[in-house]
């Protein structure tokens, strides 16, 4: 078989267009007459401009190389996206440090990101402190705050040059980095190119811009992040928000009240974070009364429930399931519904976006794997990558299941699954039935050692303020009931019930499953003894 | 200066993601319960996906390898669609046959694009028969026809396995070339890459999406193209609309009653295409008295008059320009406008799609240059490739200026402006403001040369039926009141009138004013002899 003819323009005068994130900017100044809102204060597009002008001409002035890190700590702010754009577009890496890690663990990661300077705000000043002396990379700290005192971002900025002239360069040049903070292990580097964040814009752009009205995100929508921007580029929005020119809201560090107010004085109507903001924000709006729609929230990062998706509707906002990780950039699916489909097809994980390639191994109920132009390479270390992308496919080691329609359902992670008599039950399917129990806030289900079936869940459960507290024969009775409505096979019944104040979460807002297994180790009798385990 | 780091997957089994234009395809055989209608026929995605696979097997069983050209001579149909993807999914190269060519042009671009194998619809049969014996490439001839007879092309996917498995290969592998059919010189070739078709795809499919409700382009919209599929593969739509899975409609050869039944009985509301068939279109619905709401026509290869765009509007087309060159891939620039806006808004050529950077040189009014990732990067010729890309910058030869907003404005080719006493006049303003005359149905001017003034306007008008006809003093009292009004500059109003009874156009459907001159130059006394020019 002989080759593709390939075009080639040697000796030509032809300009060999890179995908870089430059060129998400092309025109926006002329093109857009929207602002971007941030810590009270209005900018045009042609002022962010300028303002990447000013921070490309700033770092350069500081030493910055192409190739150099730059990290930024951050609550959400028009500076991180200043940096989102100015950093990676003088061919620098942009680190985006998970300011919610515990100290000695950012210490980690910036460290191994190499950063030579910290654009970081004055609540992390004590990190800063303490860790600065262990940086052998670092050359220069900036200050992020409102005021323009000297030596500071916005009086470094007004003192730049708006005349930066940025190059072309490689696409496959890195743009991006940060730490996965999965709940297993040390964190893990991932790094993401100029073509990668490019290609996850557009394709990402298209799906949302496609979706149907009240669930779609366009030109003419307000957004505001709920994903902190530290987060797998608060999940690709910003770079899709500034490429079409629309109005960005960002609201600092999240407060339920700013965020509602914000909401309503900005005419917010595009959204998206994790299940537990999304609760937080409809905590906040019950008592009010409000109707907050047009809102819509894609929700991520962990499953969302039917009943966080109908308690959202109440307050006005269409919840909407989105899916991936930050190895995948992140976004690999979206889910979409029509008037009339029930909320379970809003919160399935949903339908792969253009360019994202799907396949169930082992077919069925089977581990996710995915291609796409825009997952991350590999780790810092090559064991991991390996692992990673084994036969040429992302494991995201997540189990999931295809809906006829060809929507990806997740049904949970491979870890988490309880492996129980030979069968896989859902930690999450018996989770998101327990939290249809009017008493039940929330649930975690972990597999615990049975020597007769392997694992038998164990299920942690949060009681509903307001309401009786339930008891552990409640919550058998209840779920014997969906078991024999056959909404729940039989030995998915969880043998026990454990209940406590709240979840331990992750710095990203997910359940943490690895903490909660540390804490029940530590019971007596501990769940872990087999001998504690009586299901026949 | 030191380089960016580029991301390295030495010795890793990272999959390395090619932009290729079967990845367009993934999951849409799933995710789609649409239909794409085609003669009379109706194929589900599923069918279309499978017949994709088919053809791919007939073509390699044919002979045809990466690299081979396999041209299709074909009205607008499935089968054409199919051949969108199964040609250049296995590594060849489609070439779409301009049918409306000379025959002998016809042979030329054939003989150059090297073509292996032509499928060809029946009305072609006696071209084919002419040049076949004349293509020294030539190795197959496949009948296009609905009936399965055999040995065509129905019979022969039915025999062909269903089961070909589509390998990757580098994205800059050419997938299509076709012809441009400038009204001056021979056709040039032009070739674009699958990276270039995807990039395009990606962009034009995410501006189409965000324009505002009713000239936009989205998954619940039913497709059906009025641009020829041989013309810059139907100015990429096909591949939008298959990437997002949405109802397609072929039409066949292009007669307005059958358009117009399509419209009505599949429920079309997007459509694009030229002028001169938006205007028959309008032609053949006004005498019916029907409303055609809902129908977006985006309306580009030549400028769009405002009376027309009005016209479309009465009978209930939203029509919206767009602009691009076949070697543009095409489309740089789509407009858009608001309720309150003016027709002009949406006549302008519009603002530049994401990736589409663009500059006017000299600034102010002067030639279009643009760079994207879906320019060609050249003629078959090296030296009209290098004035095409002239400085890095792909030359349009259009005149534009910018608007506040950024939206682009097209004032004339630039062999067609008319250079008089020092400035630059655009005949598209000054045929436009002579189509808003009611008796005149459409205008060409054309600089003719003056002793005194190196160029002046003359103009050939077609007069509106059932109208008085126009005499050249009511024009030139007409012309000069628009002068006086300031709507046109003094010396840009046309010295002499030529009426004829239609303009004469090129095969895709644009005043060929090459052809204008040709026959005007024909005439005793000549419009190009200086001495008939009397304008003081």
């Amino acid at each position: 078989m002989s080759d593709p003819v390939i075009l080639s323009t040697k000796g030509r005068d032809t300009y060999q267009y890179p995908l870089l994130i430059q060129k998400l900017l092309a025109n926006i100044a002329q093109h857009s007459s929207q602002e971007i809102v941030s810590a009270g204060r209005r900018f045009t597009y042609t002022e962010f401009v300028e303002r990447i002008h000013r921070l490309a001409s700033l770092l350069t002035g500081c030493g910055i190389q192409p190739g150099d890190t730059v990290a930024v700590m951050d609550w959400d702010s028009h500076r991180y996206l200043e940096s989102y754009f100015a950093v990676p577009m003088i061919g620098a890496v942009l680190q985006t440090v998970n300011i919610r890690l515990l100290p000695e663990v950012i210490e980690f990661t910036v460290r191994q990101a190499q950063a030579k300077v910290i654009l970081y705000h004055s609540d992390f000043t004590p990190i800063i402190d303490a860790m600065r002396k262990k940086l052998p990379d670092l050359k220069h700290l900036i200050l992020l705050s409102d005021a323009s005192d000297p030596g500071t971002y916005e009086e470094l900025l007004t003192q730049a040059s708006p005349d930066f002239i940025f190059s072309d360069f490689d696409e496959n040049a890195i743009a991006t980095t940060f730490h996965t903070t999965g709940t297993t292990g040390e964190p893990k580097q991932v790094f993401f190119s100029h073509r990668q964040i490019v290609l996850h814009s557009l394709a990402a752009g298209v799906t949302f811009a496609n979706n149907p009205s009240g669930q779609s995100f366009r030109r003419s929508d307000v957004y505001m992040p709920m994903t902190p921007m530290f987060h797998v580029h608060a999940w690709g929005l910003p770079y899709i928000a500034t490429m079409l020119g629309v109005k960005q809201v960002y609201p600092g560090r999240y407060h339920p009240e700013t965020i509602l107010s914000l909401k309503s004085t900005e005419g917010v109507t595009f959204s998206h974070g994790v299940p537990t903001l999304l609760r937080m924000v409809i905590d906040a709006a019950k008592p009010l009364g409000i109707n907050l729609t047009p809102w819509a929230v894609v929700v991520g990062g962990s499953a969302m429930s039917e009943s966080l998706a109908d308690e959202a509707a109440n307050v006005g906002i269409t919840a909407v399931a989105g899916y991936g990780m930050s190895e995948t950039g992140p976004i690999l699916t979206v889910a979409r519904s029509l008037a009339h489909d029930p909320t379970s097809v809003r919160t399935r994980a949903g339908l792969a976006i253009p360019l994202v390639e799907t396949r169930i191994e082992p077919p069925g109920r089977g581990e996710l794997l995915v291609r796409a132009p825009w997952l991350t390479e590999g780790y810092g270390t090559q064991a991991a990558s390996d692992d990673l992308w084994a036969g040429g496919w992302l494991h995201t080691q997540d189990i999931a299941e295809q809906d006829v329609d060809g929507a990806i359902r997740i049904v949970d992670r491979v870890k988490d699954v309880i492996k129980t008599g030979g069968e896989w039950v859902s930690s999450i399917e018996i989770e998101s039935l327990l939290g249809t129990h009017p008493c039940v806030a929330e649930a975690a289900v972990i597999g615990i050692p049975s020597e007769k079936w392997g694992e038998r869940p164990l299920a942690i459960v949060v009681a509903q303020k307001g309401r009786p507290a339930p008891s552990e024969k409640d919550l058998k009775a209840y779920m014997a009931d969906h078991a024999k409505a056959g909404r729940i096979v039989h030995y998915g019944q969880p043998d026990r019930y454990i209940f406590r104040d709240a979840l331990p979460r992750t710095s990203v807002g997910k359940v943490d499953k690895k903490l909660l297994r540390q804490s029940l180790a530590d019971l007596h009798p501990s769940p872990f003894d087999v001998r504690t385990v009586d299901f026949d």
